[in-house]
């Protein structure tokens, strides 16, 4: 069970000692962590609503074409991940609120591997989601003259300026998972240092 | 207090068992970690070499039409993502192998920070790359009648296949940098909890 075997006696004085630091580096990273995760959600709405809801008609002699953002998978894709980052982001938000306010320390492996990889595979979904957005958006912006590609902005331009927003928005809400990141895997592989003085719940204190 | 009912002097006794279980787990560690890093450098500079040297000449009328990589930047920046990972690959390979060699453990915090941001950061441009190539490759391939894009794959069909296998090369370099990341967390936030073990200069191996 506690197989590293680890500090048996080496010390009342470490375990409290550890104990007090633990208590205020953990403090600062679930402030940090809960703080990133309602900014997240935010974004991803945010993000999800501008791009979900844009749309602009064009006449063209008598036909009236519409743009809308599922006539590009990338922008589907993009507000799916968007959807999934904030819902993601608020029930991680509201289990790191919960976990605040009753005071408790994470010490279960299996849900911070749990959190660590949930957050890994948000950070890379949001972030390959954007790439290939902003992948299509230079193609809209710019063209591509080679392939006989036309630009498209210039004749929806109010459109292509509010996929660029919700574009923004998505930026950040990947650089947030991202940076998200490191909080979860501090949180997880410390429990692999630590195992021996805090895999018995604490015991040590008493 | 000694409620793990260990003899009388416990601490030889389970210093000397972590480290033993420590050492295991981190040849395995090590182990993964470098064939991991030589089958992505092997990948990274075999989807570089399939995309850069990739070109198709087709004749339209009598004008002679070559299709390259740098007709699309997607691929410019896939080329150079894949030879980043690769070069970068071939470092950290080459620093495990050392240090399997020497047989000395990573406890210097900076040194594991450093590789910790910098796989991190390797994992999200090679999918951010390979993201924005593969939107691409879906246009090239299926067009955007919506907007009047065109399919050039029906034209460049052996270009485009050749395309298609860097990019699944360059998927499995995207999978391999993020399996990574929990390898060199591992390495890093583990040193956060040996804190007052370890910390000290790993005095407790001796």
């Amino acid at each position: 069970m506690n197989y590293l075997g680890v500090g048996v006696s080496p010390g009342n004085v470490a375990v409290r000692h550890h104990g007090t630091i633990s208590k205020v580096v953990d403090r600062r990273v679930r402030v940090v962590e809960l703080v990133l995760r309602c900014v997240i959600c935010w974004l991803g709405v945010l993000a999800a609503v501008l791009i979900g809801t844009d749309s602009q008609v064009k006449e063209i002699f008598t036909i009236q074409k519409r743009a809308k953002f599922t006539d590009m998978k990338a922008l589907v894709f993009l507000v799916i991940a968007n959807g999934i980052a904030a819902s993601y982001s608020l029930i991680q938000a509201l289990r790191c609120a919960v976990s605040m306010i009753r005071g408790d320390v994470l010490f279960s492996k299996p849900l911070a591997w749990a959190i660590f990889s949930g957050d890994q595979a948000m950070a890379y979904v949001t972030l390959a989601a954007v790439a290939a957005a902003a992948q299509s958006a230079v193609f809209a912006k710019l063209g591509q003259p080679e392939l006989q590609w036309m630009k498209i902005c210039d004749m929806y331009g109010k459109y292509c300026n509010q996929v660029g927003e919700g574009l923004a928005s998505s930026v950040l809400v990947g650089l947030g998972m991202a940076a998200l990141a490191p909080v979860s895997a501090f949180s997880l592989f410390r429990l692999y240092g630590e195992d021996g003085k805090k895999g018995k719940g604490g015991g040590g204190s008493g």
